[in-house]
C-alpha cells in the first residue's frame, strides 16, 4: 500500500467515525425491530400452542418445520445471506415456540427410561443389599485380556503417568494403522486421521458437534444407542429419524434414508452391528446408504464398536469409503475393556483436527498406561475371538429361551451383544413393564423407549453367563405369562 | 376436565385446522420478516466492517456491544420476552458480524501460541531425536504417590475394569467428602454434590457449559488458564476479562470485578494460586468478590487445582460460600497426577445434577481402576507435603536466578508451579522470543499471549528439577543479552 494511502487526514477520521456512528445507530435499530418480531412470532407461537392444546395436537409437527426450513433457506438464497446462519436462527426460534408450547400443554414429555438411568436405579437398589440379575448394562462380563491388563500395569509403574500429546501416544497409533490394515485391509490411514478418545462416546460425542451445527441435522436409524440423539440434542442439531420395524427385520431402506434429508443435513450415523437390535445391514443397503450421503456430501458416521461380534458378513466404512466420513470405535466390547474408557476415531486430516480440538478443549489426553494397555489389546486376537464365539453361543440360547415366550416375538441379532424383542400386544408399556420386572423379579432390562419409539419392546444385555441370562429369560416369561 | 369438553366436533376440528392454518402462515411471513432484517443488519455490517478497514479500527468494540445488549435487554423487558432468547440472537447477529468484518479486514488475528501448542511442537522436535530443556508443560515432575499405583494395579487385577455410575464410585465420593471435611474444616458436602471427572479440565468445561449459555457472559481474570476462555468460546458464551499487571502484583479489585459485570453475566471465575502468574488473591479481596457475585445471584467458579502449593493462605470458596458455587479440583498436581486424568467438582445438587448430565452424555465415568487410585491419593498427605516443599524451593531459587537477569522483572510467584516474568522493554514480542528460544537454545516456554493479552510475558513452569530450571533460565538470560 502506498505510504500516502495510509496516513488519514484528521477530517477523514472524522468523517469516518460519524459514518461508523450513523451505521451503528441503525444497526441498533434494525436489532431492535428483529427482537419486535421475534416478540410478535412467540405469541403467534402461543396462539399456535393454545389451539394444540386445546385440540390435544402434538407439539411437534416435522412437516412444518421443513416447511418453514425451506422457506428460509429461499429467503437467505434470495438475499445472499449465509444459509448456516438462517437454519440457526430458525432452530432457535422454533426452539423457543416449542418450550412455550411445552409449558402450555398439560401432556409431559414422557420421562425416557434409558439405559443409564435404569442403571442407576439398580445399583441403588443393589447398594441396599438386594441381589438383581443385571440385564440392562451393555457390556460384556468378560474379562480384559491378561497381557493388558499387565501392559498398564507394567507402564503405571515406568511412569507413563504423565501428558500425551492429545492425539494418543504414537505408539498406539501405529499399532491402530496396523490394525486396520491387517483386520481390514485399509492400508490409506494416516497418523493425523486418528485420534485416541476417551471411550466410543467420546469419539461419537466429537465426530457429532464437529460435523453438525445448531439448527442442522442428522440421519440416524431407530431403534438406536440414545447417545446419538443426546449429543445432537446437545448440540442443538436435530435428529431426524428413520423408523426401521422388527415386521422388517429392522432393516432401513435407502429410499426412506434419502427420503429423511432435509436441506440442512449434515450427516448420516450408520451403527452395525447394532445397539440395540444386533441387527447387521445388508452390504448391498449399506454401499448404496453411503452412495446417497456421498453424491450429496454428507458425512457418513459409522459406529463400529460392535464389530468383533458379527455373526455374518457386516458391511464397514472402510470398504465404502465417501469423501466425508468418520469412523469411531473403542476398546471396550471386542476386548471387554469398557472400564478403561478408551476408544478412537479415524476421519479425513482436517475433520479429525477439528475433533481433536475438542478433545483438547475438554479431557487433554486419554491417560498414557491405559494408550499402552489399548496397544497391547490389539495384539490379543485370541481373546477377542474367544469372546466373540462365547456371545455366538448366547445369541442361540437366548433366542430360543425367547421363542418360548409366546408374548414375545424376536428378530434374532446377528450380532453385538444384546436381544431386543418385541411384545405382540399392541398396548404393551415396556417401562412399566421393566419396573414391575425389577420390583417382583428382581431382573433388569432396558425399555425400548430408550432406543426410540418402540414401547412394546425391551433390550436384554447378553453380558451374563449363559444360566444367568436364561434365569432372566425365564422370570421375564414368567410375568408375561 | 368434563367428559363433554373434551368431545370436539367435526366442526370444531375444522375450525381449529382452519385457525392453525392462518396461524402459521403468519408465523412464515414474520419468519421471513426476522430473515430480511437479518440480511439488512450484516449488511449493515459490512459497512461498518469497510470503515474499520479503512480506518485500521479494531473490529470487537465491547462499549459498543454492552450498548446493544442493553437496548436488547430493555426491547425484552417492554415485549415480555424472555431475556436469554434475546441475548441468543444477539450473540448470533454479533458473531456472524465479526466473522464478515474478519474476512473483510486486512489483519489477521493473532494465532495465538497456547501451552497446548507450544507442546504439540516442541514434541515434534524431540520426535527428531533434538533434547529440549522443557520449561512449557504445566505439569510437576513428580512420581505419583506409590500407593497410589499400587491401588490402581491392584484394581486391574481385581477386574475394577467396568462401568462405574457417572458421578463416581462411591469409595471414592465418601473419601472426597472426608477429605473436604479434614482439609478445609468443610463438613457440608453430599455425595449428590460431588462428581468425579476426567481431569480438572472436564470439570472446569461442564462447570462453564452448566451456568453460561450462548449469549452470556462470564467475568475471568487475567492472565489465566487458557482453557476458560476456549470453554467459553465454544458455548457461545463471552469472556469478560478484568486485566491485572504485574505493577499490582497481580491482584484483582474487586471494584474492577464488579465493573465488569454485564446484565448477561452468569458467572465468576476465580483460581487461586493463579496459573500463570503463581498470585494467591488476598482473603479480604476473594471474600468480596464473591460477596458482589453473591448479591447478584452470580455463580462463582473457583478452580482451586493447585492449592496443595500455596505459600500463603490462600482463599477457598469453601470458606467464603456464596449460594451458587461451583468448586472445580483435580489430582494432577498436588498427587503429580496428571497422566490419571482425575478431577471432581462440589457444585448445589442441582447445579452438579447438570453437569452430571454432560459427563454421563460425553464420557459415561472415570475408569473404575483409577478411581480407586485417585481414593488412595487422597491418604499420602506426605507425598503432597513433599512436592509442595520442593515446588517452594524450586520457586525460590528459579526467582533468584530469574532477579539476575537485566531485562526481566518478576512479581514473586506465592504458589502453584510456575513463573511468569514481563521483559521490562515495552515492545518485547515473547511469542517470537519462544520461537527463538527453541531454535537456538532448545529451551521452551509458553509466551504470556497464551494466558491473555500479555506479549511481553512468558511462563515457565516449574516442573523440572532444579538443575535444569537454571540451566534454562541461564538460556533464556544468554539470549535476553
Amino acid at each position: 500500500m502506498e505510504e500516502r494511502a495510509r496516513k488519514l487526514t484528521r477530517s477523514d477520521v472524522e468523517q469516518g467515525e460519524t459514518e461508523l456512528q450513523e451505521l451503528r445507530e441503525e444497526v441498533a435499530e434494525t436489532t431492535k425491530e428483529i427482537i419486535k418480531l421475534v416478540a410478535k412470532r412467540i405469541e403467534l407461537a402461543k396462539k399456535i400452542g393454545e389451539v394444540k392444546t386445546r385440540e390435544s395436537l402434538p407439539i411437534d409437527n416435522e412437516r412444518v418445520e421443513d416447511a418453514l426450513l425451506e422457506e428460509v433457506l429461499r429467503e437467505c438464497g434470495q438475499l445472499g445471506l449465509d444459509q448456516q446462519l438462517g437454519t440457526k436462527i430458525l432452530s432457535t426460534l422454533l426452539a423457543e415456540s416449542k418450550k412455550i408450547q411445552r409449558m402450555q400443554g398439560r401432556a409431559k414429555p414422557r420421562p425416557l427410561i434409558t439405559p443409564m438411568v435404569m442403571m442407576a436405579k439398580a445399583t441403588e437398589i443393589e447398594k441396599k443389599g438386594r441381589k438383581l440379575i443385571r440385564l440392562d448394562v451393555g457390556e460384556p462380563d468378560f474379562h480384559p485380556p491378561k497381557a493388558v491388563l499387565d501392559a498398564v500395569s507394567d507402564a503405571l509403574f515406568s511412569y507413563k503417568t504423565y501428558y500425551t500429546v492429545g492425539r494418543g501416544i504414537p505408539e498406539l497409533i501405529t499399532a491402530l494403522k496396523n490394525y486396520l490394515a491387517k483386520r481390514y485391509n485399509y492400508h490409506e490411514a494416516a497418523e493425523n486421521q486418528l485420534i485416541v478418545t476417551p471411550g466410543g462416546r467420546f469419539a461419537v460425542y466429537s465426530a457429532l458437534a464437529t460435523v453438525a451445527s445448531e439448527g442442522d441435522s442428522v440421519v440416524v436409524i431407530e431403534p438406536n444407542w440414545p447417545a446419538y440423539k443426546e449429543g445432537l440434542e446437545y448440540i442443538g442439531a436435530r435428529a431426524i429419524t428413520v423408523r426401521t420395524t422388527i415386521e422388517e427385520g429392522w432393516e432401513p431402506s435407502p429410499e426412506s434414508v434419502k427420503a429423511a434429508i432435509r436441506p440442512n443435513t449434515k450427516a448420516i450415523v450408520l451403527s452395525y452391528p447394532s445397539n440395540p437390535t444386533g441387527k447387521i445391514m445388508r452390504q448391498a443397503a449399506f454401499k448404496e446408504i453411503v452412495g446417497i450421503a456421498d453424491d450429496l456430501g454428507l458425512t457418513v458416521i459409522s459406529d463400529e464398536i460392535y464389530n468383533d461380534y458379527a455373526y455374518k458378513p457386516c458391511p464397514t466404512i472402510l470398504e465404502n469409503l465417501p469423501r466425508k466420513y468418520i469412523l469411531t470405535s473403542s476398546f471396550s466390547k471386542g476386548w471387554s475393556m469398557t472400564g478403561f474408557r478408551v476408544g478412537y476415531s479415524l476421519a479425513p486430516a482436517e475433520t479429525s483436527s477439528k475433533m481433536l480440538k475438542l478433545l483438547g478443549l475438554m479431557i487433554t489426553c486419554v491417560p498414557d498406561f491405559i494408550q499402552r494397555g489399548a496397544a497391547k489389546a490389539l495384539e490379543c486376537e485370541t481373546e477377542v475371538s474367544h469372546n466373540s464365539k462365547v456371545m455366538k453361543e448366547r445369541i442361540d440360547s437366548t433366542s430360543a429361551e425367547l421363542a418360548k415366550i409366546e408374548a414375545l416375538e424376536l428378530h434374532k441379532p446377528e450380532g453385538a451383544i444384546y436381544a431386543f424383542p418385541q411384545a405382540k400386544d399392541p398396548a404393551f408399556d415396556s417401562a412399566a413393564f421393566a419396573m414391575e420386572l425389577l420390583e417382583k423379579k428382581g431382573v433388569t432390562i432396558s425399555p425400548g423407549t430408550g432406543f426410540g419409539d418402540y414401547p412394546r419392546c425391551f433390550r436384554i444385555s447378553l453380558g451374563q453367563p449363559q444360566e444367568v441370562l436364561t434365569a432372566g429369560v425365564r422370570k421375564i416369561g414368567e410375568l408375561l405369562s
